[in-house]
C-alpha cells in the first residue's frame, strides 16, 4: 500500500523480529558457554521458542497479505480488470508476494521442528530465499518513480541482500553467533528504515513534503541509513549486555564456586583460540 | 529457435530434470539417514543411476542440438552465407552451443562414474560451468529486442547464475542435501519458466499478443516468476513428502522395532546438532 | 574535507594502521611457528598489545570526527540551515560517520579483549562494516562531480570492498596470516592513495591544476592505482622480511642447537602439506 | 601493443603456462592417488619444478616488459612528454604493468619455495592479485574503442576474474584438483582468446576488417568465445587422459599385483565418499 501504514506495518514486523531476536540469541550462546545454567532453559524448551517463532511469522505474513488484500483501496483478490483491461492494484499483489514468501518460510520453519525427517537446515534456506525474493521484487518495484523515492528503496536492499547472504551462509554455519548477530542487526535496520520510509514519502500530521529531486536530501538520506545502521547495532549491543548480565547473575546465584574455575579455563582456551 | 516448440522444448527438458531429482535427491539422504533400508538400494545401484542421468543428459542435448539446427528454417550446419556475406541463424548455433556445454556435461557425468582415475567432483564443476555458459550466451542474446523480450529472459537469469553459483558450491559441499534441493527448485522453476516464455512472446492458438512496451505488464510478469518459484518449492516440498512417506512406510515392514530405537537416538543427535 | 589536509589525514591514518600490521602479523605468524620464541612475547603481552591498538582506533575516529565538524569552515554539530532551508556542510558529515564507524570498531576492539563473555570475532565483523561503510558512503558521495574526481575516488573502492570482504572471511579464518597480509597492503594502498588524490585534486603550492576532464590522465591514474598497490606490496615484503630476521637473530641467540633440529621437522612438514 | 604481435605473445605465454599445467596438475593427483608410483616422481622433484616454474614466469613477464618498453614505436621508458605536455605510449605501460604484477607473482612463487619462513599460500594469493591487476586494467582499457573492440575484451575479463576467484579460494583449498583444472582451463582459454582478438582486431595477410559496429559480428563473436572454452575443456581432458594413461601403465610394470588390490579398495573408498 502506497502510505505510511503499509510501511509502518512491516517496519514494525521486522522491528519486533530483530528485537526478539537480539535477546534470544545472545541467550543461547551464553547458555552454551555456560553449560550449568542451560539446564534452566532446556533443550525442548529451545525447540518449543523456534515452533513458537515459526508461527508468529507465519501469522504475520498472513495479516500483511490480508492488509494488502482487503484495506479499501485494495485488489480484494482480483488480478485483471476484464472490462478496462489492465491490471489491477500490482503494488499490493507485489507486496502480498512478498509476505507470502515469508509465510512459506515460517512454515519450513515449524516443519523442521516438528519432524526430523525434513535437515533442519532448510529453514535457513527458506529464510534466505524470501529476504532475496523481497530484494529481487523491490529492485524492480520502483522504476520509474522519482529520484528520492527510488533511492529510499535502493538503499533498503542493501540490508536486504546482505541479511540474505548472511542467512545463506548459516545454511553452512548454523549456530555461528557472528552471523546471528549480523542478521539480527540488519533486521533491526530494515524495520526502522521502513518506518523512516514512511515518515520521508507520506509525512503525517501535514508536515511539508520532500523535495524529490533535492541532489542534498540524497546525500542526507545516505547518511541517515548509516545511522539508522549505527542506532540497530547499538541496540544488539545494549541488547547482548542485559542478556549477559542477566546470565551471570543467575550463574552466580547458582553455582557460586565452581562457575569461577569453569570461567577462567573458558579464558585460557580463549586465549588459544586467538593465538 | 524463436518459437512456442524452442522454449517448450528445453523447458520439457528442465522439468523432466527437475522433477527427477526431487525424487533422487531426498531419496538418497533418507536412505542415507536410515541405513537399514539402504541396502534395498544398493550403492551401484546408485551408480549405475548417475550413469543413466547422465546418458539420458547427453541424449537430451544431442536432440537440442540436432533440432536447432535440422528444423526447417534452421541452419543445417551452415554458419556463413558466403554470398550476401553474412552470419547465418545465429539464433539456432547459439542454442545449439548451449545444448553442446550440457552435452558435455552429461559425457564428464557418465565418465567420473565409470572410472576411479577421474574426480567425482568434476561432474559438479561441468554442470555449474554448462549452466553458467547458458546465462552467459542468454545475456548477450537478447541485445536489442523488445522491452518485455529482454525482461522475460534477464528475469531467466536470476535462476540460472543462482543454480550455477549453487552447483559451484556442491564442487566442496557434495552430499549437501540442502543445496540439492536448492539446484532442484531452480531447475523446475526454469523449465517452467520457459513455457510461460513461450506463452509469452507467442501466444499459442490466436491469443491477443502481449503488449511489449506496457509497464504494468513487466510488473506483473516479475511477480509471475516469484510465483513459479513458489509453485516449483511446493513441488518439491511435495515430492519430499511422497518420497519421505515411501521410505517410512518400507522401513515399519523391514524392521519395525530395531528402527523405533533408531530413530529415538536420531531425533538426539538433531537436537544436539541444533543447540 | 573538501581540501588537502582533509584526504591527507586518513590517509595518514591508514599508513599508520597499515605500517604497523604489517609489523605485527608476520611477528605473530613466525612467533607461532617458532613456539620457543613465543615466551618472549607472551600470550597476555598479545592481548594487550590488541586493546592499545583499539585504543588508538578509536583516538584516531575521535580527532577525525573533531576535525570534520571544528575546522574553520566546518559545521560545527549543526545539520540543518534553518533559515534558508538547507542541509549544513552534508559532506563534513558524511566524513565524520565514516570516521563514527572505524570508532566503532575500535570500542569494540577493545570490549571483545576486555571480556570474554563477547565472541572475539565481532573485531573482525565491525571492522568489516565499517570499511564497507565507508565505501557504500564513498559510492554516492561522489554523485555529480567533474569525471576525474569521481574516478579517483572510484578506483578507492576496489581498496575498500576488498579489504571489507578479505575482513570479513577473517570472521571465518581468524589467524589466516595471507588474509592478514592481504588486509595489510589493502589498509597500505588505501592510505598512499588518499596522499595521491590529494596531490591531485588540490596540487600543493601553487602547481598547475589537473585537467579533470582529460581521457589520458584517466588511463594514468589507473596505472598510478596498480603502481601504489606494488610499492604497497614491496612494503608489506620488506617488512616481513626484516621481522623474520629479527626473529631468527634472536632464535639463535636463544637456542642455537635445538632450534635447528626443529626447524628441519617443520620444513618435512611443509612440504607435505604441499603435496 | 596495440598490433598483431602484441596479442600473440601473451596469448602464447598463456597457452604455455595452460598446456603445461593441463600436465602438471593431473600427474600430482594422480600420484598422490597412487603413492607407489609417486617415489619416482620424488617430493623434492616436485619442489624444483615449481621452483623453474617461477623463474620460467619472471622470465615471461621480464620479456613481455623489455618488448613493451622497447618495440621501435614505444616508450622507452619514457613516461611524460614535456614539450608537448601529455602523457606518452599510455597503453605500452598499462601493458608493463600488467606483465610487472605477474612478475610480482613469479618471484613471490620462487620465494615460498625457496624458504619455509613465507608461508606457502601467498603464491595463489599473488597470482589471484595478479590476476585480478590485469582484469582491472583491461577494464578501464577499452574504455572509448569501438564497439567490437570493447566487447572483445570484456569477454575477456569473464575468463581473467573468473581464474582471480578460483584461484583465491585456493589459497584456503590448496591443492583442490577440481579448482587446479578449471585455472588451467581459463587459462587456455585466456591464450588462444588473445590469438583470437590479434586475429579479429588486426588481420593479417591482408584480409577483409571486421565490420566493428555489426550487431551480428557481436553474436557471432560472443558464441566462438564459448566454443573456444569447448576446446579448452578438450584439450585439458585430452592431456588428463594421456598423463593417466602413462601413469597407469608404469604401475603395471613396478607392481603389477599389489596395485591391483590398491585400486579396488581405492574404488570402494569412492563409492564410500560419493554416497
Amino acid at each position: 500500500m502506497g502510505n505510511f501504514k503499509g510501511h509502518a506495518l512491516p517496519g514494525s514486523f521486522f522491528l519486533l523480529f530483530g528485537l526478539w531476536w537480539s535477546v534470544k540469541y545472545p541467550m543461547r550462546y551464553l547458555c552454551k558457554k555456560n553449560k550449568s545454567v542451560c539446564y534452566l532453559v532446556s533443550i525442548s524448551g529451545h525447540r518449543r521458542l523456534d515452533i513458537i517463532e515459526g508461527i508468529v511469522k507465519t501469522s504475520f505474513a498472513l495479516i500483511g497479505m490480508i492488509a494488502e488484500q482487503f484495506v479499501p483501496d485494495g485488489p480484494h483478490l482480483k488480478l485483471y480488470n476484464n472490462e478496462e483491461k489492465h491490471w489491477d492494484h500490482l503494488m499490493n499483489w507485489q507486496h502480498a508476494t512478498m509476505y507470502l514468501f515469508y509465510g512459506i518460510s515460517g512454515i519450513v520453519d515449524i516443519i523442521v521442528h516438528i519432524t526430523p525427517v525434513v535437515p533442519l537446515a532448510l529453514d535457513r534456506l527458506m529464510l534466505a530465499i524470501a529476504v532475496f525474493i523481497e530484494g529481487f521484487l523491490f529492485y524492480y518495484h520502483v522504476h520509474g518513480r522519482a529520484m528520492l523515492d527510488i533511492h529510499v528503496h535502493i538503499l533498503l536492499l542493501v540490508a536486504v541482500f546482505g541479511g540474505s547472504i548472511s542467512i545463506f551462509l548459516e545454511v553452512f554455519l548454523r549456530g555461528n553467533i557472528v552471523l546471528e548477530l549480523l542478521r539480527t542487526s540488519l533486521c533491526i535496520l530494515q524495520g526502522s528504515w521502513f518506518w523512516q520510509i514512511g515518515f520521508i514519502l507520506y509525512p503525517p500530521n501535514g508536515r511539508p513534503e520532500w523535495d524529490q529531486t533535492n541532489h542534498d536530501n540524497m546525500m542526507f538520506i545516505t547518511m541517515c541509513y548509516c545511522w539508522h545502521y549505527a542506532f540497530s547495532l547499538l541496540t544488539v549491543a545494549v541488547s547482548y549486555a542485559i542478556v549477559s548480565w542477566v546470565i551471570h547473575t543467575k550463574l552466580k546465584q547458582v553455582e557460586p564456586l565452581e562457575m569461577g574455575l569453569l570461567k577462567s579455563s573458558e579464558k585460557d582456551q580463549e586465549v588459544e583460540e586467538e593465538m
